[in-house]
């Protein structure tokens, strides 16, 4: 009998969570997801090598919300779970604001405090939060730790964290958050084992999921990001524009009369590489499907993920590694090798056969600027946050 | 008797104008403008080495709109006009729209074509033709001539001229059209003459003033700009934002009840290094001010404009020049330091005494990319569309 961590990732209609051993590798034991919250739910529970262990419907109405989900899953993984304790919870938040730079274990302040967030991040927070809520019934003598996306950026300079507003804006809180912070500390955790020298260079972070962004680092701390106070700048994402004019949206509102949930639908939701294809928000799909408008995407695609780079290298002065992370970053080798390609100037040398077959490294052994793929593993940075959080805590 | 070229550029409370003579060489013989118009009214006549030939305040009833201040103007340049003939009047006008990719000749038909692209740009197009009609009134019999700061940028690839909408908005018009294209236009020219190996090369053009954009060339064609659908998007400006999340725009609708025009007036007028200093929208003052909040306005400008300029190299997959031009390009030395200082990683060297001295080259004779200083001027580009034009038209 030790002790456990679980970690919980609540999302708009799915809840994941992974269940690790409390000794000093943190070992995972089991993970599971429930997906279609309120809709078709159906629930997997997998073993740290992948093996299904269970897998099943589930009645839309014994699952309506997170508290229920959450029950669900936890019955799922009671088998796993045994006698042993939950002595911590970390969750992912995605919004820590201007205050939170670190987790923290969450009480009633903390928890109000959280909730006052809701309107920087209204179509995540809340979901974040009905998760903590429903972990601190189900284990109401675990430690609960929040872990925020936003945290990792904080250490970014004033010239990368405002915008050109009048200065109260920035005092009232609208910055560049940055987003995926959970994700870039689990990359350079990460790195720093497998390649340390790296680690401590001039790094560009390419998370490039269906959200995707950028984080430049150097001395291991982050020195500027794409996404900003939103996570709907930057790149272009599955269905969301990234970087476009301000003059649009106010063109949207005066011609189109758009409001402002109008203006977030068609800027999160229709744009992107679904927007510019006409056809789907998946490389996969655009790559297979070969016509005009699904290349049009992927170029778009590729040109506007090498020019934020560029800009990025040159907030960095120059490049010393290049990191891909996400499910486009890890796995679609055919954009990676073009953005590589296009990168050539800043002295990253393509290995073509490394990147077709997804290698750790797809630079060749002489590049001045090395480039590797390192799997986002953010259950592994909550619960290594959230470990080391309640060691700390005890007496 | 010779003919005579007219160029007008006409701004909200401003018309500049400049008399060319029309022959090979173009040269200027005189300019004036009058700033003030609806309020103090201002005329002033130079010289083209800037000697001030007339100059005097107007009662402000008879300079009402830009037809009198046009007429105000004209009185003041007839002694200087003689009995020369006005054969064609060239116009800046600020918006082609997707159609205008050259200068074309304005009769009826153009010009309701070019007010149908008011929406596009509400600040400025308005005035523009305003001017061009005084001009058909004041020379019934001149060829008028239609200059867009548009369409040097209508030569970029579709990835750098769209946004990741659905499709049907880059149909609609919603599209990186990009400004200050006269500049750029002029600024090639000059560049073509004095050094075209460089002319011929990747270059990044920025023109720095009150208003500030990059452009991307190479083979002497634009690729990519900084500035898009609108003149606010880019580089951060004396009070425009330049480059913000969206999410902004969205969040202060929500939070602030802010609307199109709340949010024009806060992103177009209070912004930038006015909104970050508290002080001044004008880099001399806040150079000389050496309060934090100055520093860090202009701390912001240079590493905005640092980052969009890497992001512009990628797009190139490398640099052979950088030129600077505009009010800041052209005098800002301080700033031009710490610009081409930080992008030394690109294969750029600074001569420090020759950019204190700002000569027309800054960068010293071994470096890679040389950097140089390309004094704008658009009234010269648009003299010289209008002459060819009325060449070509002449039977």
């Amino acid at each position: 009998m030790t002790d456990r961590i679980l970690t919980i990732n609540a999302g708009s209609s799915s809840i994941k969570l992974a269940l690790f051993a409390a000794t000093p590798m943190l070992p995972m034991l089991v993970r599971g997801q429930i997906e279609g919250i309120g809709a078709a739910p159906r629930l997997v529970l997998r073993a740290p090598d992948g093996t299904v262990l269970d897998q099943h419907a589930i009645e839309p109405a014994r699952v309506s919300d997170h508290a229920s989900a959450l029950d669900a899953l936890l019955a799922s993984l009671a088998p796993h779970l045994g006698r042993d304790l939950v002595a911590a919870v970390g969750h992912r938040v995605v919004h820590g604001g201007a205050t939170f730079v670190a987790p923290i274990a969450v009480g009633d302040t903390v928890m109000s405090a959280l909730r006052a967030l809701e309107p920087l991040a209204p179509l995540h927070q809340p979901h974040n939060l009905a998760g903590i809520e429903a972990a601190r019934r189900a284990f109401p003598s675990a430690l609960q730790v929040a872990c925020f996306d936003t945290a990792f950026h904080r250490t970014q300079p004033w010239v990368s964290d405002t915008y050109a507003l009048p200065r109260a804006y920035y005092e009232r809180g609208v910055r560049r958050y940055g987003f995926h912070g959970l994700s870039y500390e689990s990359v350079m955790a990460r790195l720093a084992l497998d390649a340390p020298d790296v680690a401590r260079g001039r790094l560009v972070l390419a998370h490039l999921g269906n959200g995707a962004s950028l984080c430049a680092v150097s001395g291991s701390r982050a020195q500027a990001t794409t996404m900003g106070f939103s996570p709907l700048d930057g790149l272009p994402m599955g269905t969301r524009t990234g970087q476009i004019d301000p003059g649009v949206l106010l063109y949207l509102m005066t011609e189109d009369g758009l409001d402002a949930a109008g203006l977030a639908d068609l800027l999160n939701r229709r744009s992107g590489m679904l927007g510019l294809s006409g056809l789907s928000n998946d490389v996969r799909t655009l790559e297979a499907a070969g016509t005009a408008e699904a290349s049009g995407a992927l170029d778009y695609f590729v040109a506007h993920t090498v020019r934020e780079i560029g800009g990025l290298a040159a907030t960095l002065g120059g490049l010393d590694g290049l990191v891909f992370s996400g499910g486009i970053g890890e796995n679609a080798w055919r954009l990676r090798a073009r953005i590589v390609e296009a990168l050539g100037f800043l002295g990253v040398d393509l290995d073509v056969a490394a990147n077709r077959r997804s290698d750790p490294v797809v630079s060749i052994p002489g590049s001045r600027v090395v480039a590797r793929i390192v799997p986002a593993d953010e259950e592994a940075a909550i619960a290594r946050h959230t470990a080391a959080f309640a060691r700390s805590e005890r007496p």
